[in-house]
């Protein structure tokens, strides 16, 4: 079986499914904890090397702000609890905004948790013009961009699996998913199912990698 | 009827399609050309303002010399045709390597035909790589990048259509495609049906625009 070696998560839908349960939107947040870390041990089981969580991004925090406290209480302790894995775990985005939890301030170098076999990757605060904004006009292409933007220490990705059924990147990691197959789940990610994650990893099969050539 | 203001295309799956056939992987792109003139001609009439045409990549000038040669006459015979149209028309890609065909030198300056009203992008030997690393270091983000990379006069596209069943955006305008909605045919470009294109205008009704939001 062919395994994608890097796989993005963009875990969408947590406000929609909350309105549908007849709950408040902010409600829906936390209810993407626990399917993060199943589809983490999904993915340690499949042997994937690379894993990186859309948790939220700069864009996100002009959202109001009861949702802005609900998701960012709802990445610190999903972060606290992959401390309890086997991961080697880095968060990365803007953290000189206050709309960074100082929290996970301690994160943002990378650090082996457990045996931390999978590299985890957690975008908090994260903003496309923030990553790209570092980039410097040396001229020597593909490595002067994937060596200076601020996410750096992020690997291509080669599978985005996406819930809650929108076909768009909403800013999820511009340069390292030019070349990513992209699987769109309809389902909201507090419905997460393991049906959802080996579906994606089946239909990955029938993929080529041709990385544009 | 909402109407995406620019829609990107992405005309994959000629040389599947002339596999298929029992051609030779090189005849397909000929096949090509009518299929794009009937996708502009369908964006005027819905009222579409701008539509930008992946000719062809740096990625892909490391095919044989035959399919290269094939799809550069193929890109160069597109354009041309386009002259004949209302199109306010722009080429953008990598004049300074040999693989850019110097027929379409003159076009990368925006040239109105016709009555031109819509603005039509073809990229020809367009890099994602040579796309960005024009950025500079100026801090004042966002703006900063999309006037700084040298597709600046692409504007933001809200709907990309990919041919060939391919679930990925394989270089294509990794700014302008931030927040764009992903429409996947299944059939390879060169079966091209308008129905392809109404499918892709009704889905994108059902879509939001939050930019990230």
């Amino acid at each position: 079986m062919r395994i994608p070696r890097h796989i993005g998560i963009i875990p969408d839908g947590n406000r929609r499914y909350a309105v549908a349960k007849g709950m408040s939107k902010e409600k829906g947040y936390d209810l993407g904890i626990d399917p993060g870390l199943t589809v983490f041990k999904l993915c340690k089981q499949y042997g994937v090397e690379e894993i990186t969580f859309y948790g939220f991004t700069t864009d996100n925090t002009k959202r109001p702000r009861e949702q802005r406290l609900a998701y960012t209480k709802a990445c610190i302790d999903a972060v606290r609890l992959l401390t309890n894995e086997d991961a080697d775990l880095l968060v990365v985005g803007n953290t000189e905004s206050p709309m960074f939890p100082e929290e996970l301030l301690a994160f943002t170098k990378r650090n082996a948790f457990g045996s931390g076999r999978i590299k985890v990757n957690f975008l908090v605060n994260y903003g496309w013009e923030w990553d790209l904004n570092n980039l410097k006009t040396l001229n020597d292409g593909r490595k002067n961009i994937t060596k200076n933007i601020k996410s750096n220490d992020i690997s291509r990705v080669d599978l985005i699996i996406r819930w809650g059924g929108r076909r768009r990147l909403s800013g999820f990691l511009p340069v390292q998913s030019i070349y990513s197959d992209f699987y769109v789940v309809d389902d909201y990610w507090p419905d997460f199912k393991a049906e959802h994650f080996t579906e994606a990893i089946e239909w990955y099969q029938s993929q080529d990698v041709t990385l544009g050539g």
